[in-house]
């Protein structure tokens, strides 16, 4: 209920009678103001007049199940939304949701991680209570093969979601990271579970550096955050909510078609080391050819110096810009 | 210990004394005979003589880790085995483990399954007490996209044993089932976990009707038992274990080829419906073709009435023979 409420507010943007809540949402006067008081405890500040009734004067920064709810629309895809303050690692609760039987749609979202997953089990740091942590299962019915595509759907999604909330200049680094000033600021790790030829579910992670302020030695040469790029603190559930929405509507396209074909001319319009030099590694060997973009199965080509064309799978590969992107 | 101490019993086959398996295996009289007492309580005849030691006289028909673990060679690559009298699904609990950080080469079995889990989420009916029900972890570094021929690796180890074993003439179901006399003996079900290019585990869960001697009125054309089809009781440990040394053998070929070109000859061989009309399901559409038998990447090689070639992935489709077998 503290969803709707919140999403009747939200969406009204002046003032709402209680009767009026009272009567959409068919609960009690009592009710209602208990709802009112238990937002005002998270940060929002709810203006209540006599005879107009209340109205949000300002929102709170919160990375919340409520927030994230009431803003998205109401034809939304995700069905139920679990929140956590601190968890090991969204996809690693999403896992063991999906095992226990959540639906198609379930989103997992937390304020802090503190075992990340990045690809091939390694470690994702990420600060607490300045990022984005979440992953989301789905369940559809595609096969095994095309999932990894999933990722670029995930990829370009997040880019015109900070196009739009944000107006900033990301580009993406192929297959799984997006970029901001040539640094790491958004990763995705997609996993799956599946039978040879039937999807049991897919996980998709997205990790990203919104208001941090600093990254260890380590990183502070590969990682940026949002905030360092803009100058802005950025609201991540506005920025989550945007995310969803764009995938969504891509998403729906990607069903259909079975391919990335529809995304193709933009994802390499905003392809980092597109048209230049890049430094493949397969399994040992390496090689420095062209980067010539996606196909429409998502396969990034390459062509060597000796002009063949290689066709590289997601991740048989790890590809490093030769210039100056990480 | 008790698994060792039935090893050193079972591969001497004569008396071994107390002082002997005290000293190889570092533990005292009392502990040697609390394990020679239990073993006796689980159906194994032991014989003790003064001044000779033990003798294994006869063994319990037991589908049993001990049963196993005592008679697979030393180099086995099973790391570990669970026994359970009756679990929901070895799949499941194999998936279980391996989300625990159960390590490659973990063998689930158990008596009974009583949500005995098929294709698709498919319900597997198998009777309890008589069956093989058991699952396997693998950990392999391997591509995603080429675990699905682990089905046909496990499939030609099974057709192997049984023919080894019991001398029973039995076929492939291209692609996850093995028949006897044209019926369901057999059916094997891989499941995944993986991110794009990275095979977190597999898990082959294999059941087996061993020792069944009816099937309900639904199954009854269509399924069949090994003691049905030869008329002898089959130790299933015996089975076991001879299909687990059949596979270790085949799986570690398959990972230095990444492809199931050595088994080709011999599963084509054995395939039920080759070089006849086969009937082909793909999405709904429905056609008969003549099966060619697999390619060295396990896909299934249809050719159409119009003499075009299909290849078939595994599992878009679902191939039914014309000429009786199920």
């Amino acid at each position: 209920m503290k969803t709707k409420i919140l999403r009747m507010l939200r969406e009204t943007k002046q003032f709402v009678s209680g009767q009026d809540l009272c009567e959409r949402l068919g609960v009690s006067r009592t009710a209602v103001w208990k709802v009112i008081k238990q937002l005002r405890e998270e940060g929002y500040q709810i203006e209540a007049i006599q005879n107009k009734g209340y109205y949000i004067a300002s929102y709170p920064e919160n990375f919340s199940e409520s927030e994230i709810g009431s803003s998205l629309s109401e034809n939304t895809f995700i069905q139920s939304i679990y929140e956590y303050l601190e968890i090991d690692s969204t996809n690693r609760q999403a896992k063991k949701l999906a095992e226990e039987g959540a639906t198609n749609g379930t989103l997992i979202i937390a304020n802090k991680q503190n075992q990340g997953k990045g690809r091939r089990g390694r470690h994702w740091e990420m600060e607490g209570g300045t990022a984005i942590a979440m992953s989301l299962i789905l369940k559809p019915d595609i096969m095994p093969n095309i999932a990894s595509m999933l990722t670029l759907v995930m990829g370009m999604s997040i880019l015109e979601a900070c196009q739009k909330t944000l107006a900033v200049e990301a580009q993406i680094k192929w297959p799984n990271d997006v970029l901001v000033n040539g640094k790491k600021v958004c990763g995705i790790l997609t996993e799956m579970s599946a039978e040879i030829d039937y999807v049991n579910y897919i996980i998709i992670g997205v990790g990203i550096n919104v208001n941090g302020t600093s990254f260890s030695s380590e990183l502070e040469n590969k990682a940026i955050s949002l905030k360092m790029a803009t100058g802005k603190q950025v609201n991540r559930s506005e920025l989550t909510v945007s995310i969803l929405e764009k995938f969504q509507k891509n998403y729906q396209v990607f069903l259909e078609a079975g391919n990335v074909q529809f995304l193709m001319k933009q994802y390499n319009a905003n392809l980092a080391g597109i048209n230049n030099k890049v430094r493949v590694l397969n399994l040992g060997t390496e090689y420095i050819g062209t980067s010539l973009g996606i196909n429409e199965r998502g396969e990034l080509l390459v062509e060597g110096s000796d002009g063949v064309r290689h066709t590289i799978y997601s991740g048989e590969v790890s590809v490093r810009g030769m210039d100056g992107y990480i």
